[in-house]
């Protein structure tokens, strides 16, 4: 298990969403995945490799997003990656705040990781 | 990639919350997490391995506790196991309910699973 394992997490998490918020940068993110084997599931859409990913973050219809990020949690995987749950919320254009929940699983790569499982919900309940 | 995946977490989600719901069944939870290598985030709380996972469930301090699952995402993982990704609400006792969200990573063991990895965290924000 990799003793880093609360760096690797931090560090991605502060970069990936900065990548996120940015229209310019969003279209760059393509590197976050493997182009075959990354999975992500958006919103219960399940997109599979890099190129369907991007596709669907690039149809993304806001003009401005700002993630707040409440709670990072992180566990060290028995494979060398990492377990990454992010709670917080996120505002898009002039709508009021969402509260989202992301889950990454990052697989060691090279000298870096890679997103292998990407799933992400925005939480609207029927009310109880 | 195990092609069962989706029936796997539906019925692991249905088990796990049936047990966590009933004050004598959540004391029985200990088959669901392997005796060392069981990792489990609570609130922020990490707990290693079977018994210090029970004593934090035997610990909590409500009488009655019912989750509503909202959402259950999951997807098949390269190593035959399974994330599965839970938002829902939760109600302890007279509360207002809450908004929760759970990852669990279920790895194969025998002819069933276990839970590896398991992130909980209640969506309690400061205001945007």
């Amino acid at each position: 298990m990799n003793p880093q394992y609360q760096d690797i997490a931090a560090a991605f998490v502060q970069s990936y969403y900065l990548h996120f918020d940015d229209n310019e940068k969003r279209q760059t993110m393509a590197s976050f995945y493997d182009e075959e084997t990354s999975l992500m599931s958006f919103e219960g859409q399940n997109l599979l490799g890099r190129k369907k990913i991007m596709e669907k973050l690039s149809s993304l219809t806001f003009q401005k997003i700002a993630h707040s990020i409440t709670k990072v949690d992180c566990q060290p995987m028995f494979d060398g990656g990492v377990l990454v749950c992010v709670l917080g919320q996120l505002k898009t254009d002039e709508d009021p705040p969402h509260t989202f929940s992301q889950t990454f699983v990052l697989k060691p790569y090279n000298e870096g990781f890679y997103v292998q499982h990407d799933v992400f919900r925005i939480a609207v309940h029927d009310a109880l």
